[in-house]
């Protein structure tokens, strides 16, 4: 299998080479040859082309099995808003062009981790949840205006019925294997096309009679995430509110440094960690390498299929947090017997 | 001074019926008089004269000193996305035509109900938090569409230069009296509204050099909330996100049930609780009445200028909490001291 590694911005680089260095591992241990590329997004390919998505990029990523990226922005453009080209776009364009319309985020819970949370122990035990997030629609691509005296803005939030339907099968037949519970975020009761979300998943949960469905407003489910996480299987959103809930549910798991995403669609999966480009900390030996390397194990059972493969590596995982191994972001807590440990000796 | 009352739907009645009574206490305590009208709003407007929000009820609510609003919203609504007339609209449509643009969302912390939190204490204690949410622009008031076949549908987010101004005055005017931070949230990476917004915010940023800014993106402010809560003194943002930031932040009091909120701007100030209608537990005598009691704490201190009249009820509230009277949704946690209050009994 042919990987392509996009490194990006920030911390990107050191995670993607942990992450890297594992799939070689596991390619050794269990006779498999994955061979590989690099390619540049974001602000790396901003610099070096002028392009946040050089046109290179994107070929190597649809000639490739799959994809393994790392993080994207940079703080330069955060501050400046009126800035025409931005790191960000290089990665809206990647998932558009590669048609990568449902984002998968694993709430993974490590036992050991379960200190490391602000969330009490015994609101988080047996939490499991699946997110899927709609990844290519939305207001990230309707139609964005500036008037001309620059006093008035706008996106456009907009969904077609087959963008609703797609990601709603996939998130069915996931929860089908799952737990059988289907959560439905929205906000039906103010907007159009949460409207139209919500008629298409009530469509589709009738050839789904096996799960259980539930439609809740996303004000309610930013609450009931804190409140009560274990009521969640299957949650599935629209990309705005998938953004917000993911990140919001990264304290779930201890840290945004543990959680991986896989987006997939069309063709290529794309595997990456849900924790941005942490420009504060890059290049000092300080970020987690462990959603980097978690991507890997999704791209694995995702991508190849190869679920063995895929355990072998959170099993890796869950020996090393035993063994009181952490990095920064997940020794906070009882963190009295942690070993504290850089990116390179925890990758 | 004159205030009309709006029960609204579900739980509605039953816990203006308490801030009302609270109010006429204190009037009589203090020597102040009171008058009540009352008004027909959401479900409880359309059952009556097919309007979410009657002609009658909005001249009423011009012609009022205050506003004591309880809940809107109905079950019924919710899973018929295809519904012409909603209860909503009518909350919606007060909030436009009484230029109700900043809603004041207060996240008090009262030191008995640390314990109701599924955050940890230690994450909670010294928490204090004054959300100003922008209340009548956004996406739920730009244009809605849904096409001819209805198989696309979409609600534009718009916002111009003077929305984010006037709210950002008043929210920086609050911050230099309170921890002289301000943390504006955003999407700016991805949104050309967020893009104004972020600008204008730096420009009036200028005029508060006391005032220390921050601008964060709606993702990580959903995470830092449960992450860190402490870190935060007053939050600007969108009507958006901040309906899902203040319900997130719900958790942080340890229930929706202790949350009021003031609407301000023009002219009359609208108060009301932040929970919903919450229909499954309406009529039962089981709704915590304590966020219209604070709404009418806030109605004295910030519409009236009343500020001993407003901390006789908090101290009010604070002395039942310390005695071990709760409702039920405050009751989670350390309940083996607690006493289980009705509705009425709390009230
Ligand atoms: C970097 C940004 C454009 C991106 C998004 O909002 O989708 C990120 O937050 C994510 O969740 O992958
Ligand atoms: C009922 C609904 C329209 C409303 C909103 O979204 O503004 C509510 O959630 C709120 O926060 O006041």
């Amino acid at each position: 299998k042919h990987v392509l590694v996009i490194p990006g911005d920030g911390i990107g680089p050191e995670v993607t080479t942990w992450g890297k260095a594992v799939l070689e591992k596991i390619g050794a241990d269990f006779g498999h040859e994955f061979t590989f590329d690099e390619a540049l997004m974001g602000h790396a390919g901003i610099e070096a082309t002028g392009n946040p998505l050089p046109d290179e990029t994107l070929e190597k990523a649809k000639a490739s099995d799959a994809i393994l990226f790392g993080a994207i922005g940079h703080i330069k453009y955060d501050n400046d808003p009126s800035a025409k080209v931005r790191p960000e776009q290089g990665l809206l364009k990647i998932r558009k062009e590669l048609g990568l319309y449902a984002n998968l985020r694993p709430i993974m819970l490590f036992d050991e981790l379960l200190d490391a949370s602000s969330l009490k122990p015994e609101i988080l035990r047996g939490t499991d949840i699946l997110f899927f997030r709609e990844l290519t629609g939305d207001v990230y691509f309707g139609e964005k205006k500036r008037s001309e005296d620059r006093n008035t803005a706008s996106d456009l939030m907009i969904y077609s019925r087959y963008e609703v339907e797609r990601i709603a099968i996939k998130a069915y037949e996931a929860a089908r294997v799952r737990g059988k519970r289907l959560c439905s975020v929205d906000k039906a009761n103010v907007l159009e096309a949460s409207r139209l979300w919500r008629e298409v998943v009530q469509e589709i949960a009738k050839q789904y009679p096996d799960v259980e469905t539930e439609h809740m407003f996303i004000d309610n489910a930013a609450m009931q995430l804190v409140k009560n996480p274990k009521k969640f299987d299957v949650v599935l959103t629209a990309n705005l509110f998938g953004d917000i809930l993911t990140d919001e549910a990264s304290q779930i798991a201890g840290s945004m440094g543990m959680l991986a995403s896989a987006s997939v669609g069309d063709g290529t999966g794309f595997f990456e960690p849900i924790h941005g480009s942490a420009h504060d900390i890059a290049g000092q030996d300080k970020a987690n390498p462990l959603a980097s390397i978690l991507s890997v194990a999704l791209m694995l059972e995702i991508s190849f299929g190869l679920k063995d493969e895929a355990k072998k590596i959170t099993d890796a995982i869950d020996k090393t947090l035993k063994e009181g191994y952490r990095t920064g972001d997940i020794a906070d807590g009882n963190t009295y017997k942690a070993k504290i440990l850089g990116t390179k000796a925890m990758g």
